[in-house]
């Protein structure tokens, strides 16, 4: 195991010098603190508080999504984690994350840095400098949505989109729909994929013809409708699945501007039953994700991960949810 | 929530008869104790004993896998899932199951009649009656190595089979070899379809073809090896990829007898880590799955399922471990 001496040995420098670098203190020099804390990384330490079993201090780092009231889709998923962490006297700490963040400094120091024994990245995508690192990290880590190859330390967590999209487009096929769209979320995210396939292989699945004209990538805000809908209508397309309830709130301001009534005339469906969607005239029939779950299976795969386990997925069921904003299909 | 009161209205019995009923008392029929079983499962009862947060029972079934003695694929899996239990006193008992057995009774009457909380199978196969009656039960289950749709009281628990399969395959590719056979355990066995699938993307992955003649399905038996391996030679297999460490033993033997060295002659490659593995000589390369770490895993999810927490699969990492089984191609 690679103790402090270590450290100030390969550097040539004191063991207090360390110390003082790997514990922010004042009186040495940033480029001196980052020498130490980059060494420490690459010899593969970790500092006792980072090991202790007791008040693990752990990280929810997150951006790309709100979480700050209870409408928005962070907001429960937080909230289960630390329920969980709480029981075990885990410390948690929720840091919003930016590009910028990422680039001034690396992953790996910033949680040596700060004594974190774990995270929980949300709202990250492949693009980010951190997730580009969790390749060769061995802190243990959780990512909502992203999966890392080959990196025992590393856990995805996240909802298996495949059998609520199934039952969604099984729904439509019974009210006899058959022009079915699909405006996904961003492209290159691992969801936008996952749900994008999980819609073609039911359209497959229940002999509806997946057509390319019908499926388009936009991004989970709602403002990415008015691009793709008109688009919708002119082929042809009776109902509108989309990858998130906000898409789909974007669906019906556009629909409704557009004089087109819903379900009468276009039947919607959105993802992740977010509160808004049973509170939306009609109410939105959706595919739930149970966020306090989600939380709480995050902290479930951090625990065994910090345990040794090495947990590569963990994935919760979806749920179907009929409500009001889909009906048969137009004669 | 359904009552030993509304159990008797049901029946138009009294309310000490279903009591009898539920709990295994000897003075009355064997017929009326289970018509009262089957219309409390019916109507969705479950005895306080089940829902009780302390002490819960639970239980492991098993078939078709050894798991008395350290050398045997389920052994450590117990383990782990024992040693997570005993932390939060669930008490756990182990029943190995045959076919007759679930032909006798139903798995939900055997799970209230016993009072057990939830359970973890193993070895089960999709024909399994108790595995076909899955599809519809409300107790917490935890299937190894096997799925069943739209449950949310079914998990999954499992080992990733596509990294490691990935990984032996660059191994191989990286050494030389072209012609490489998989010979695959028991058909219509979801592990194996994943292997089949996880061997055939790495093949086309490294751009060497995938020949039907060099992949077969077999048995999870060393047995099974002696109907493949001439019919592999005859092909021009230079490396054999087995399923299972126990087939690999199998696949060792009818090379050993047939006079063909290994690895100077042809490769091969296990799974699973079993001790044998780095006994046999030459020691085998396989990919290894942590049994006990799967234990563990399936309590996780069983405890999640107790709670509510709908998780639907639960993978592990694999990890390739080269030996001496290995080499590179023969010239």
């Amino acid at each position: 195991m690679v103790t402090i001496k270590d450290i100030a040995n390969k550097l040539g420098i004191s063991v207090s010098t360390v110390s003082k670098g790997l514990n922010n203190a004042s009186d040495i020099s940033d480029e001196m603190r980052q020498l130490v804390l980059d060494t420490a990384i690459e010899m593969g330490y970790t500092s006792k508080k980072m090991k202790s079993q007791d008040s693990k201090k752990v990280c929810i780092f997150i951006e790309n999504m709100g979480y700050e009231s209870i409408e928005q889709f962070g907001y429960e998923i937080i909230v289960g984690f630390k329920l969980s962490a709480a029981r075990r006297k885990w410390e948690v700490t929720v840091v919003p994350t930016n590009l910028n963040m990422q680039t001034e400094e690396k992953y790996d120091t910033y949680m040596l840095r700060n004594g974190y024994s774990g995270a929980f990245l949300l709202g990250f995508t492949l693009h980010d400098d951190w997730v580009k690192q969790l390749n060769k990290t061995t802190i243990p880590t959780v990512l909502l949505d992203n999966y890392i190859e080959n990196n025992p330390h590393v856990g995805y967590v996240g909802t298996d989109s495949f059998e609520g999209i199934d039952q969604a487009v099984n729904h439509l096929c019974n009210l006899g729909h058959k022009r079915i769209a699909f405006l996904n979320g961003t492209k290159n995210s691992m969801v936008s994929e996952q749900r994008r396939q999980a819609f073609i292989n039911s359209m497959i699945k229940y002999s509806l013809e997946p057509d390319e004209n019908l499926i388009r990538y936009g991004y989970y805000v709602p403002d990415c409708a008015k691009d793709h809908v008109p688009e919708f209508l002119e082929h042809g397309a009776t109902a509108i699945m989309c990858a998130s309830d906000l898409i789909a709130t974007g669906v019906i301001a556009e629909l409704t501007r557009l004089g087109v009534k819903i379900p009468h005339d276009v039947s919607v469906i959105g993802f992740d039953d977010l509160p808004i969607a049973s509170q939306l005239s009609p109410s939105l029939t959706t595919i739930r994700q149970d966020r306090r779950d989600l939380g709480k299976s995050a902290f479930l795969l951090l625990d065994g991960l910090v345990n040794g386990v090495s947990i590569s997925k963990l994935l919760l069921r979806a749920k179907f949810i009929a409500r009001e904003s889909t009906g048969p299909v137009k004669k």
